[in-house]
């Protein structure tokens, strides 16, 4: 028999069948267990707690657990394996999918290491410690009370042997960041953040070689609060300390980051932060009512870049310096902005169309010459909430669908449905539109005016009666799409398309203009762009080979800020640049917004 | 029969028998009392809780107070009056004696405020708040987050008239440091702060004018961990958390200050703080381990200027940016920087001697050409300290005392003594000296040895017996001097006249060349100068009409520093300009000491 290993967490249980170390179950089941060592079996990272039949510890989890914790029942994830019947509780569960990417950004270290050999204090050589560090590097440092809080002790414990990193202010000269005892030169870290309304996720950066030691992504802490931004403001505005309980959540969700990622690393040694964010997440975690943002005439209370001691939010890095992305606007934020020079949007001859689509769909369109940006509310149906069965990209996930003789559905995981999330719904909504199931007015035809049209076998998964007719896409599980559910992809897809549409009619310029089309996001990453096209997602002009999915676009235009000076001043600079508005205050976006309502009329024959 | 008012304090209950309000008996008993106003009845400051019976409620107390407050026994000071026996307690006991200085400095605010009226926000002007401003102003503020978490409140609450305080931080940039509804032009506030080992002072300063506003002084909050530096650098090095405890004590006495002087005054608007205290109240204050400072070889952790924001070091001023003024070495700190300072030594053509006596001696000699300093560990005699009757200039106190044919005291607030204090046991052992009862090697000669020679009341004050002989100040309540009493003050003497003595040898001069000598600190102000020459604490052939008492120097240097930025970089030279040393490593530290520590000849008649 299989040994079968059901994963607990908070987004359900999870089952496979697989005789493999449970480090590598989970990653078949798509969920994140923490893991420097690459399940080497050295990090001891991936503590988990089996409950069920399992292997006997190996001699590496013999060497690195404690008598204790065998004892207790711990185990090494990358070492044990099931037996049987084996339950594992996950504290978090995590999304690993798509692969790592290096950024192409020549590192420029905001800090300097200097490793120095002092000469012992004497009766006749008694500078103070911090003219000690200055006399011997021969450079004006200054320091602040925490620096100078650590420094007698960094100094005597390494026999005044010792290495400072400094950190250049510019015109305000430079700062004395941090004293490590012994020679530290090579180790310098920084990381960069994109804080969604959704997921937070933080990858922890060599800041001078720019390679990626780790990367953790987290549930925005801020969830108790609502799904979406208006939730969260209204909490914000309402509740009597509500802008300090969102601050706290997502200062804590950083922190998780930060212990996530700082296995093998230092915190200490963190020296640079990057955040990126919309507008609502930049305001409240800097502790800033949004309460300007949300009500009319929407304006920020800051879109200036920002930087500040890590230590003063409260982020569990004691020597690092943050510094906030600039927004472009009271709704177009840092993250948009991060998406542009992502996709090199701002120094691209040709005009480029980048697409975030999360919570909100953030859009920008344009070249090196002019760029226009937007914020298209397009809703939480892309990430299917408020549909029927729609479910996050979560293991047991339907990610894919055709219709032909019958239907035939593909899950993340290859387990069997437990709903259905972004692309799948995308893919779905296609084919029942290719099918004729769902007309160009986005009506969910009822099963007598389909009989003879579609096979008998898709026929049969036309259920209900009068306005209420389904389609089954799973029977058992029972998995299905809505009246309704086609309704709110319909809206959805139809604010996308309109923002599209607006932008290109503000720069005055048609579908063969557009030279390529970034898809942003983890949405960006899994749609199947034939669907996105079949579903008027998109103007149907644009040639599909013109379209790609750029994944986190925002984290990776994080992190090109946090390795890069040039482009954090080429981001100051651009969130000036763009053009931005708010799409549904536009003068055009009723007429636009219902022309893009519509779906394709389905081809006359075959696909 | 007179009123009898009994005030019940830390120090000690303290009776005054007079007719008159309670602030006005308070003042009498040397007690000081919260009052802005004056005594006016208007700042509602001095309130207190008088059981006994006293005056019926006056007009202004029936409007200032509350009735909850008049039926709970709660009366102004300034109105109130005894009508029979009657006590009150008070939380703290400060003596206030001596006037009230303005400091000859020109102002040069720190900060700049300007009156705003701007634009509303609308769609078509959707600017930030942060960009709103800078736009009106025409000027590139730049804000940190607790500045813009209050900045849409207090813009909207006040529709967008506002007064914004600009803080100059030269090459980096203008800082936007608060923003206040209305026009708040006029009001811009600081405080110069000197905390000493025994009591801290700060003065609540006008910074447009270098008016004082108010004052207020309370024992450092860290007596609990001993009177001494010593002492409390003893539990600072050993206990888990005692450089933390003694930070926290150090803030909470400065903010007790703050409270005291802000009656008037909104702490909103004190934008500016300065600090000077020895080295070690310094590190302290800052968070800063004293390990260095008081181990061999005695180094500071940093002798640096330092300016961060009130509130990183717990601060109750929201918007204030807080000075350290430099130390001069690990033992010779900002306070002797500025009594410098205030005694304008280091402008000097002349050769002037500062000595400021407090729980250590510091001084300094020079002028405009060289300064040498040093600290004489003169220990605690002349504050009353390891006296055995010895006391705090407090009620009660003998402050001064005359022997000729008896023996005649006066006290602190004309009551029967309590014991002595520093200026009373200078003119105690001065007259013992004059009469031979003390001989120049420091004995007190037994009462045999004396019969014959002195007045006969007066040789009855000398009792004992073998080699425990005292003198009798007072027969009840007693107060005695004791042979132990005057060993102790002649060490201490002594260390003080061989810390001249070594400061004149290092800078090759002799007593006629010294222009002016100031005896800074309250002892300075009180002590009788004639005596402190017959005792031998200052060169014999120093002529008495050189010698001036200046006051608390150390708090009118912090007070200059605090208005004008002159005066900041003026302190940030003279602190590396001036030459320091410790005087018992001194290399004729022991000569020169032994030789200091003879008493005078008596005069061979009269007086």
């Amino acid at each position: 028999m299989t040994p079968r290993t059901t994963f607990i967490s908070r987004g359900g249980s999870q089952v496979t069948e697989a005789d493999a170390t449970f480090l590598e179950l989970a990653r078949l089941a798509g969920l994140y267990l923490p893991s420097l060592c690459g399940g080497r079996g050295k990090c001891a990272k991936c503590c988990c707690h089996p409950r069920g039949p399992v292997t006997d510890p190996s001699p590496l989890e013999t060497e690195l657990l404690s008598r204790d914790e065998l004892a207790g029942g711990v185990r090494l994830a990358c070492q044990a394996r099931p037996l049987g019947e084996v339950e594992v509780a996950l504290e978090e569960e995590i999304l690993e999918k798509g692969g790592y990417t290096e950024v192409a950004v020549t590192p420029e270290p905001p800090v300097e290491k200097a490793f120095l050999e002092l000469p012992l204090p004497a009766p006749h050589d008694d500078l103070s410690d911090l003219e000690r560090i200055r006399q011997t590097l021969g450079r004006p440092l200054w320091a602040a009370p925490p620096v100078l809080r650590g420094l007698p002790a960094a100094l005597r414990d390494a026999g005044f042997r010792a290495t400072v990193a400094i950190w250049d202010h510019g015109a305000a000269g430079e700062e004395l960041l941090a004293v490590e005892g012994g020679d530290t030169r090579g180790r310098a870290y920084g990381i960069a953040f994109d804080v969604g309304t959704t997921s937070v996720v933080g990858y922890l950066i060599d800041l001078f070689t720019g390679r990626e030691i780790a990367r953790s992504s987290r549930l925005n802490g801020q969830q108790p609060w609502g799904a979406d931004v208006i939730s969260r403001a209204t909490h914000a505005l309402e509740a009597p300390r509500g802008v300090a309980d969102l601050q706290a959540a997502a200062i804590g969700t950083l922190n998780r980051i930060i212990a996530d990622c700082c296995g093998t690393v230092d915190p200490r040694e963190v020296y640079y932060v990057t955040v990126v964010g919309n507008s609502l997440m930049h305001h409240l975690a800097l502790g800033i009512t949004p309460a300007t943002i949300v009500v009319s005439p929407y304006v920020a209370v800051s879109r200036d870049p920002l930087q500040v001691k890590a230590t003063e939010l409260g982020i569990a890095l004691p020597n690092a310096w943050v510094y906030f992305l600039p927004l472009i606007g009271a709704y177009v934020g840092a993250d948009t902005l991060a998406v542009i020079m992502a996709t090199d949007l701002d120094e691209s001859d040709e005009i480029r169309l980048a697409v975030d689509i999360g919570t909100n769909g953030e859009m920008a369109l344009g070249s090196r010459g002019r760029i226009l940006a937007c914020s298209a509310p397009a809703g939480p149906a892309f990430e299917g909430a408020e549909i029927q069965h729609g479910m996050r990209a979560a293991v047991g996930a339907i990610d894919r669908v055709r219709i032909q003789e019958d239907v035939r559905i593909w899950t993340i995981g290859d387990v069997p449905p437990r709903g259905i999330c972004g692309s799948g719904l995308i893919d779905a909504l296609d084919q029942m539109v290719r099918r004729g199931i769902v007309d160009p007015g986005g009506r969910l035809l009822p099963r007598p005016k389909l009989d003879g049209k579609i096979p008998p076998k898709v026929l049969e998964r036309v259920v209900g009666q009068d306005h209420s007719w389904e389609f089954v896409l799973s029977w058992d599980p029972r998995v299905v799409i809505t009246q309704d559910d086609v309704r709110q992809l319909q809206l959805a897809k139809g604010t996308i398309l309109c923002g599209v549409r607006i932008l290109m009619e503000e720069l005055k310029i048609d579908t063969t203009q557009i030279a390529s089309v970034s898809l942003a996001g983890a949405f960006g990453n899994y749609v199947d762009k034939r669907s996105a096209l079949g579903i008027g997602m998109l103007p149907a002009a644009i040639p599909m080979d013109r379209i790609q999915g750029v994944g986190n676009a925002a984290g990776q235009g994080s992190r090109m800020a946090l390795l890069s000076r040039t482009i954090r001043r080429r981001a100051e600079t651009l969130a000036r640049k763009v053009d931005y508005f708010e799409l549904s205050k536009h003068p055009s976006f009723e007429d636009v917004f219902i022309e893009s309502l519509a779906f394709p009329h389905p081809p006359t024959r075959g696909d």
